[in-house]
């Protein structure tokens, strides 16, 4: 770039930071901590919208050596982080926002002083290693921004981030002997084996690149870096903790002490420095997943210049950019607050994978460019395709057009063939059940959102379908459903399967394939096959034809059911409520069915079972900390009673959601449990993605516009709003009056005004 | 491609074939069994010239398990072939040439007919595995092809290759149950944690790509492949030899059969074939280090047909056309047999490292396009700067002038800064003293070898001279020489970085920079810092200035010399022959000590300390089966003893060379062992590489004709030539008579006839 160009760019990058400035705020109502205690598993660190740096503190991690055993601590740290732990470990580069399993915590960087510690040392004791105690008071975290200061060492940190560039900006003491630690053991679900290979080059005093290869829940993944120095490195070093020997320094040097190659199973390194009095230490770290020379391209594209203050502005001004999309006025504050955050939690991943020249690496591991689209990766799908995607076709177009073709890529890449279950850094991990890929696809085509080739995206969903080694699926193409006695968890498949086979006739139908389209519509029918007239139950089936015998449809585990049990994941017919609602007996009884659901006490070992949710999660046997239950509150209105779906409604965001740490009541999975928040505070929801439908429930804002991405906007106005009044008498959009609980996505689309009129 | 013009490429080529056959076919005179046995460490399977695909049956290699212990047996196996050994492995795809270290051996392709088995058996017990005794009658190895039949299975097993492709031929008896193990734990030097990723994905049912990640000598080195096969797989699966758990395959597949993602640290792999009466198997195994793609793309690019018998005989025909480059007739007929086949050893490596659209691994692992020339690897440069290279301006000016390119392409990706030590696949091992890459460099571009910036060039020898962390360098450059109380094998070190300092000046020198070649010039004469006149030898020097007490100039261990003794190595100043001698006390005093090198019979302590050779490579001290003293024969030429050098020039050729398995005294060392008997069968040798003249000894030939590759031919003829007329009486080149025993490259390079009398 020549240097007047340079000028031209900063200058409009100023013009347009001042131009924002007449805007609101919204960073201002977005509370980091927000799930960040319990189940939530957010982390409270810097990153930017979708961005691949998400540079948090790590608490604790998943499994780690601990005193000479094994501390696996699973679940609870996720993301690396849980609020009221008392030390900190230092601050890596990758995290799931929100996810029940877990990966990444790539490079953990921290800053000490005095002697050098290489060991992290353990939460109770801080001061065998280079860990340290913090204050909750010192901590601070913005969109874009995170503050706080360590007790060893008085250091204060701060982080920011571009979209693949964390800048690191640490204040010590005059020393010296500062060091920074760069720990490649360090790492989420980082069992005693999972790194495979890791390196470190030190190009020169400031710039060190290098990478990390592991084979965690990505069997296959390797991110590469570049890091640079505010100021040149004094000395540094390393030291290996695995029996990997390098045999050419046989006589040539000494490994250990300033020798610019460090490579190795298990390394940390470390980087020493002399800090006058005031002098504060800046670190950029970049990443790419394509290679050293792809993060220093990222790195010199994305903070050319040592601007700390410039950098957190202009997170600050993306976040905007972006939660501004949707102007809320609530009627407490603390919804406020609460609303925004979801909406953080909703676009902070899928991730931006690629680099800034369009290189990524494919699923195949290689490298590919990606014409016409960005390429984005961690699909936590099962949970995604319920809200947030169905959330990014409303005010995210581009990016869900962008992200159905980065499934596509996959499926291109994939040697299987199928489209993404559950992916993540080029790697599919298969976890959970169903190939919802389909639904986002079918969503986004149906709702004019897929900007690409409507055929080919059919081919790769019909394959998918069709590919009988995966997960029962020839079972269920032979027989109509999942037998138990062949592949467990058979009744969640049997369901996500009739549904995702419905998803896939509706793009048939679009692209005029009616051959396709039958075929599907029929496979769509068999979540029937997997319903017991005798006990009005979906319930677990054998290979010959007979239900299983042992069935309790109270309990989670062994019953034919994922993360679930036949009251609420038998309500999985999401293409056909009405049909739903007959199976069960029609409506008055699926009403009855429902109210005993949301009142009816679970025991606690019932409770218990449930993993990845807290008590508060809970509401009779209607789960809301985790996902296949989410679109049971809307179920109501094809029962002939939409009140009640929105006393539940607005019962739920009440009692499920709260401006604390602990203010999720289970695990965010990548935004979903978020945007379920979002749609229902708006006063809508997808009961069934890849239909035009939204059901209507109770709207919690009192006014909201949304900016639906196509140059239109929908105001929406809510009369007579109050905490009380929780009923809507009608909902006119445009000036006419919806006949039922339902509108289209079609005519929302168009934007205008739409009035709740509440009771 | 369009087809017409494949039409054309076709037919030219067999244009091209049908003119070769107007020549002598040269390859009828390589035995590719030469070295096999004992310490020659060469190989007899199927390679092109420079090729990387080095696709050879392996009967043992370095390191293995075996039995519940670790079988570690060094050096033999460096080739992974012992010529007695009466089992075969398989056969892998990549081998080092004649080397005393090793690495490669990746990719171990083997037919088995009936029960599958996946374990590789050991040689005394070959039915408790895959493995199978041969008889040697049936084995037959030319250029580019070999050919086996094993014993288990009666199974005919024929190889052969382009650059970078493997093609293998397997006669199978007709059978249900044939199987392709493809072994990706075995390897040469495969010390139990060598590997550190491997991958195998299964394309399609004749398509199978992959890589395997190693740290063995290499520190970090992945070579990818891509194999197919002729007739579509039946079935697969794999084994894992480690502990790796791919968490995504809970309950979704079962990952040992016919799941085409296999991976993990340790795999093994079968591909099951039925194989029809008189149906033969094929396998094309395409090597890249840059991408799974990178070998689809080669392996379309070098053989898109299944006509076995074609690669064959382009194979041969690549083989005639280096060959012929020297076409000689000797006095008996084995000694062409042996010429030839050290020319076919000479021209195995360097090899071509780069993908054929031009990419490679650079050594700070990123990919490089190699614009405007052709990237090598694969330099043992303490041996191969000696002879090797030498050759290659002579014979090769353009490869050599691509090796010198990719010599500065290893400096400008290493973070050294230096230029290559000893390197091979995007990595330095660090292996031997020196750098000689600087030597290499001097040569050619004294020899106008090099088209390329020499400024450049000079510069990288110039940083790689000055970097003190290096090996004792810094020691060197404050002292005048490297002490020994600071590092060992001093005086090796010394005086290989006097000469390497002589060569930097002799390019300063040529580009004008006197304040460089003055410098290295004055470093250039350290030599003398490690002469004791005391003892009349170089000897080992501390940093307090004295002399080491200890000291036993028989003794090659621990006495300031690697591989050698203070008799033998003592005599490396190839810089400055004519001060050697004065230093040594003149031409009378030195003559006789070369007489006593000659010798005076070493005992039995001292042979055994040498490695890498066979009592039959010592004569008295001298040790040809290794490099330090390769021109010491041709010493006395500068004593006034020319006669001598002619003497011992013609015994060497004659008793450390023979068309036999063990007709190789020491390891070849990637063709300089070999290159040595090329020159001196021709008549001369490069004493001092970088400067422009040959010393001349006793031509073993009759007659040569060199293409010297710039279009002239030079013809040495030598009248009354016999195994008695060792003797020259005189030189005659076109028409002129040399004065002395020497004889400028400058003037050969110009072609004519050079004419030995001999008496």
């Amino acid at each position: 770039m020549k240097k007047s160009l340079l000028f031209l760019c900063v200058l409009s990058t100023v013009i347009a930071w001042a131009q924002d400035i007449q805007y609101e705020d919204f960073t201002q109502f977005v509370n980091p901590f927000i799930g960040t205690k319990k189940m939530g598993h957010t982390f409270p660190g810097a990153c930017v919208p979708f961005g691949m740096v998400q540079l948090s503190p790590d608490t604790d991690t998943i499994g780690y050596w601990e005193d000479g055993h094994y501390n696996n601590k699973v679940y609870e740290y996720c993301a690396g982080y849980q609020y009221d732990d008392p030390t900190i470990v230092g601050f890596s580069h990758t995290h799931f926002s929100g996810t029940g399993h877990s990966d990444l915590g790539d490079f953990l960087i921290m800053p000490i002083i005095g002697e050098l510690q290489l060991n992290p040392g353990t939460a109770d004791h801080p001061e065998n290693g280079y860990r340290s105690s913090y204050r909750k008071k010192t901590e601070t975290a913005e969109p874009g921004y995170y503050r706080v200061k360590l007790d060893e060492g008085a250091i204060s940190c701060e982080l920011t981030a571009t979209e693949r560039v964390g800048f690191h900006q640490y204040h010590f003491p005059e020393t010296d002997e500062a060091h920074i630690i760069l720990d490649l053991i360090h790492g989420i679900y980082n069992y005693e084996e999972k790194n495979v290979w890791t390196f470190i080059r030190v190009e020169n005093d400031t710039l060190v690149t290098g990478y990390r290869q592991t084979s965690g829940w990505a069997r296959t993944r390797t991110v590469y870096f570049a890091m640079v120095f505010s100021k040149p490195v004094k000395s540094y070093g390393h030291k290996k903790y695995d029996e990997s020997v390098y045999r050419g320094f046989y006589r040539k040097f000494d490994e250990e002490e300033n020798f610019p190659e460090m490579a190795g199973r298990k390394i940390r390194a470390h980087f020493d420095f002399k800090i006058e009095e005031h002098e504060s230490l800046q670190v950029k770290f970049a990443l790419s997943a394509v290679s050293t020379e792809g993060a220093l391209k990222n790195l010199q594209a994305e903070i050319p210049h040592w601007n700390f203050i410039k950098i957190r502005q202009e997170a600050k001004y993306k976040w905007n950019k972006e939660l501004s999309k949707i102007n809320v006025e609530t009627i407490i504050p603390d919804d406020k607050v609460v609303f925004y955050t979801a909406l953080y939690h909703a676009f902070i991943s899928p991730i931006i994978y690629e680099d800034v020249d369009g290189k990524y690496r494919g699923l195949d591991q290689n490298i590919h460019s990606s014409d016409g689209f960005t390429n984005y990766t961690i699909f936590s799908l099962w949970d995604t395709y319920r809200a947030l995607h169905p959330l990014f076709n409303l005010v995210q177009p581009q990016r869900n057009n962008d992200m159905v073709h980065s499934m596509l890529a996959h499926f291109d890449q994939s040697v299987h063939p199928m489209l993404p279950v559950w992916s993540h850094y080029s790697n599919e991990n298969w976890c959970m059940t169903g190939y919802h890929s389909v639904s986002v696809i079918s969503d986004a085509i149906n709702k004019g959102i897929f900007a690409g080739d409507s055929e080919s995206a059919l081919d790769a969903c019909v394959k998918t379908a069709k590919y009988r080694l995966f997960d029962g699926l020839g079972y269920y193409m032979d027989l109509g459903y999942v037998p138990e006695d062949k592949n467990g968890s058979s009744v969640s498949k049997t369901l996500e399967y009739a549904y995702d086979d419905w998803c896939i006739a509706q793009i048939a139908k679009k692209a005029g394939r009616d051959d396709i389209y039958d075929r599907f519509m029929e496979r769509s029918e068999n979540y029937k096959n997997v319903f017991d007239p005798e006990t009005g139950f979906m319930r677990p089936k054998l290979s010959d034809g007979t239900f299983r015998k042992e069935f309790d449809p109270l309990d989670t585990h062994g019953q034919g059911f994922i993360e679930g049990n036949a009251w609420n994941y038998g309500m999985y017919v999401p293409q056909y409520p009405g049909a739903l609602v007959e199976l069960y007996g029609g409506k008055k009884k699926f009403t009855e069915m429902l109210d005993r659901l949301f009142t009816l006490q679970l025991e606690d070992k019932h409770i218990e079972a449930n993993e990845d949710i807290t008590r508060d999660g809970i509401i009779g046997l209607y789960v809301h900390g985790n996902e296949p239950g989410h679109h049971i509150p809307y179920l109501y209105n094809y029962t002939g009673h939409p009140e009640k779906t929105q006393e539940r409604v607005r019962m739920i965001c009440n009692t499920m959601y709260a401006n604390a740490p602990d203010g999720l009541c289970g695990n965010d999975d990548c935004g979903q449990m978020s945007v379920w928040y979002i749609f229902s505070a708006l006063g809508f929801y997808p009961v069934c993605p890849g239909s035009d439908l939204y059901a209507l429930g109770s709207p919690l804002v009192k006014s909201a516009e949304i900016d639906l991405g196509n140059g239109k906007t929908l105001h929406i106005k809510v009369e007579n709003q109050s905490a009380e009044n929780v009923h809507v008498k009608a909902v006119i959009l445009n000036g006419k009056k919806l006949e039922g609980p339902f509108v289209g996505f079609g005519d929302l689309r168009e934007g205008g005004e739409m009035v709740f009129r509440m009771k």
